[in-house]
């Protein structure tokens, strides 16, 4: 039985050696030992995620730096543990005992935007917000908008293929990463691609590093694909009399020519939470669902809006609202918005799932999340990327109350559970992390388990990167 | 050194006793070992590419008997080459001494068409054209069109990450790949993913068995994601008298709002070639270069051809040809199409390359394109997918002059040469095969391919699979 490296320190590795060798390869304030912010870095935000204690934080400021903290690393078989702005919700950025967190904080730098190629280069520590705002700014468009964009990293997001509200129409940030500069477990620097729109040279060793939670190598330069600036946001809120005409709703927009940018659902929980967190909402009475589909195509006639309007409609929907501009489109996600807050405030606490399930399997899924509810006894509310079949259970819970803890770790399970039953996964954008290594026996087959084991063997043999996380 | 699996046949396997285990295994009729049927299936489409002879063809018709072929195989060791309908141009399926022929031949199956899901579920030997009309016919798109759409199966566009003309809009093969069913080496059947729009559980085994070339596994089944039909294409063929002005109206394509679906281009060399095949195809005196911009989307006002007739002309465009109906563009696109025949019908013989380079490079491609053209004495004709930087440079030859011969294969390793240099890869779509694995170690680092072949020897580690092959 191999130790768990979430609670077991490495063996033997000599601290001071290892230190001694940092300090000599970054710059003195590269280098931190100070124990109060080494436990501040210890958590992402998951709140409740084992973590560890750490040895060391450095903060390399180039490719170069992070190659010398990996040659230490590998030398002295240390583990290091690399992190954005830890904002991740699995504890994929959580420290482990005796690790070297990497923390990309000073790589920030944007170093290419091209027109004509379409792309952007960065550095990982970017904000994913300034990111899209720097582009945006040359009229371009980065899409890929992780609900944490304003507080996460592009690094993060590459960590965990990050999705976002409008994957439905661009995909998700795999889709968006044409070439990675990655540092090796062993301080080899390589890239994993040309750069090119296509290229099938090799086996694609982007698409295997995006999504891997920093357990292959650590990501330190980026070329991301852009789109031209698309038209403002416009859009349509509606509420329904039930969860079965707001799921047909949503068919009906994903099955017509006119393709959505956005489109999300809330269900009755979500929004008889919301109606209590914020009465000023002003649902109309008997509502179960909403729908919210936005187009950022430029119209002429009909249009998208009016498309999303005659579907809701016809689908008896209580009330539609309609927003041209983007004021009025940001109230009509204001119950989208408080998923999370308006679930956490009903008992205090709250657990927030990333299911995903084909799109034929959502009613299922929603009946039995209710079943799991009344069985519980907890308030579980959803919402999310009804158009990606990628939903976010969140369960209401007192932390106070240790039955109800237990009640919301069970709920979280069968949750999971139900997931891969109905064909599903137990993680559709938020990933792995710590949280959920327990659930990937479930979805993922021994031999598929063995294989990924296998290429991280490959590319990081002695087992120092991120150990614990997603495999 | 390892002996070469090209050219060397397998260490002491008993032809005999494989024989025997696979007839035991499959049908009567589904183990070929007639010569004549064994030499037809020895090459795909590309003509020079060496083989080897082959053991034996087999025929499964489901994931059973594929894993039961692998099973035998795995046992004694023998290569195993799946094939398609092998219209590869890189020699990817060509067989290798003393294989087992794989072919899908007979797993024709589409499964399952969900409206819902938006996917198609189909054996790997459905022939693309017809797997794209089955979709069609229910009111849904599976954008990928290799050139070879109407002769190549979706196994095989899985195989090679299959690209076309669509790919500057909707992306290439991978894109579309929801989750794979994989026969592994050893015969254990494995899925890739659970066929969600998102799913991030595990490592993207997915696009790793995408482009892999039949070296990782077999694919046995593939989920594949579809989109609403789009409208009917419309669009613009323009002819400039100078490459840089094409280049550079492509690009103001490309950086508008009016997204191609297609963007395509052909040079002066290509142009000279039809007016000399083709003398009704009615170019302008003085055309350098044509580019042809479609659309595929719904249109009221202006409108996408609008568009691209105004950057035609805003470039100096000399003519400029507009269809709005299918029969008027598939005859714009005649330059296109002829881009293959009409240079082969120069000298008799043609090289097909498949290189690709960041846009802002293709000015430089094309010019030093010219001087190997002029250094060599062969015409070089390029035309392609210019939204994606993939052009298809074609060597015109006499393949019955062997100083030419060597002349074109110098221009050929030239070509591939300079698209390295300039940020590029050898291939964008066609792969590696046999006929590049030479160009790898020009544009892949050690360490990478030592990755590569590190990931392969854990799905393979046996080495049977497509053995010298891509890697």
């Amino acid at each position: 039985m191999t130790p768990d490296p979430l609670t077991t320190a490495p063996t033997a590795p000599d601290p001071g050696a290892v230190l001694d060798e940092l300090r000599a390869a970054l710059p003195a304030d590269a280098v931190v030992t100070d124990p109060d912010r080494l436990t501040a870095r210890a958590q992402d935000g998951s709140a409740t995620a084992p973590t560890g204690a750490p040895l060391v934080l450095v903060l390399p400021a180039d490719t170069g730096q992070v190659s010398a903290v990996l040659r230490v690393a590998y030398a002295h078989r240390v583990p290091v543990v690399p992190q954005g702005l830890r904002s991740g919700l699995a504890g994929g950025a959580n420290a482990v005992p005796g690790a070297i967190l990497l923390s990309t904080e000073r790589m920030t730098a944007i170093r290419r935007i091209d027109h004509v190629d379409q792309v952007v280069v960065v550095q990982p520590g970017v904000v994913t917000k300034d990111l899209v705002d720097a582009v945006a700014a040359e009229g371009l468009f980065y899409p890929p908008d992780p609900a944490s964009y304003a507080i996460s990293t592009i690094g993060g997001n590459i960590a965990t293929n990050a999705g976002g509200m409008r994957c439905v129409k661009y995909g998700v940030t795999r889709d968006f990463v044409r070439a990675l500069e990655v540092v090796l477990a062993d301080g080899t620097v390589i890239r994993t691609a040309p750069g090119t729109v296509k290229a099938v040279a090799g086996l694609d060793l982007t698409a295997l590093v995006v999504g891997s939670e920093g357990t292959l190598g650590v990501v330190t330069e980026a070329t991301l694909g852009l789109l031209p600036a698309p038209a403002p946001d416009r859009g349509v809120a509606a509420t329904f009399d039930s969860v079965t005409a707001a799921l047909e709703a949503a068919n009906a927009v994903i099955a017509s020519p006119h393709r959505p940018s956005t489109l999300e659902f809330v269900d009755g929980e979500v929004l008889a939470a919301l109606a209590a967190h914020d009465p000023e909402a002003g649902l109309p009475v008997g509502a179960r669902a909403m729908l919210i589909a936005i187009t950022d195509e430029a119209e002429a006639g009909l249009g998208d809006v009016e498309a999303y309007r005659q579907i809701a409609e016809a689908h008896g929907a209580l009330a539609v609202d309609v927003a041209h501009d983007p004021e009025r489109l940001h109230q009509l996600m204001r119950a989208r918005r408080a998923l999370n807050p308006a679930m956490r405030a009903i008992r205090g606490g709250s657990i927030n799932e990333d299911v995903a399930v084909p799109r034929t399997r959502l009613p299922e899924l929603l009946d039995r999340i209710a079943d799991i509810s009344a069985q519980t006894g907890l308030p579980i509310g959803t919402g999310g990327h009804v158009g990606d079949g990628n939903l976010h259970p969140v369960i209401a819970f007192d932390p106070a109350d240790p039955v109800q803890v237990d009640a919301a770790h069970d709920a979280h399970t069968r949750i999971l559970g139900l997931a891969v039953e109905l064909g599903g996964t137990v993680t559709g954008e938020h990933g792995i992390g710590v949280e959920k290594r327990g659930a990937l026996p479930g979805e993922l087959s021994p031999r598929v388990l063995e294989i990924q084991r296998g290429i991280k063997d490959v590319l990081d043999p002695l087992g120092i990167l991120n150990p614990g996380k997603k495999l």
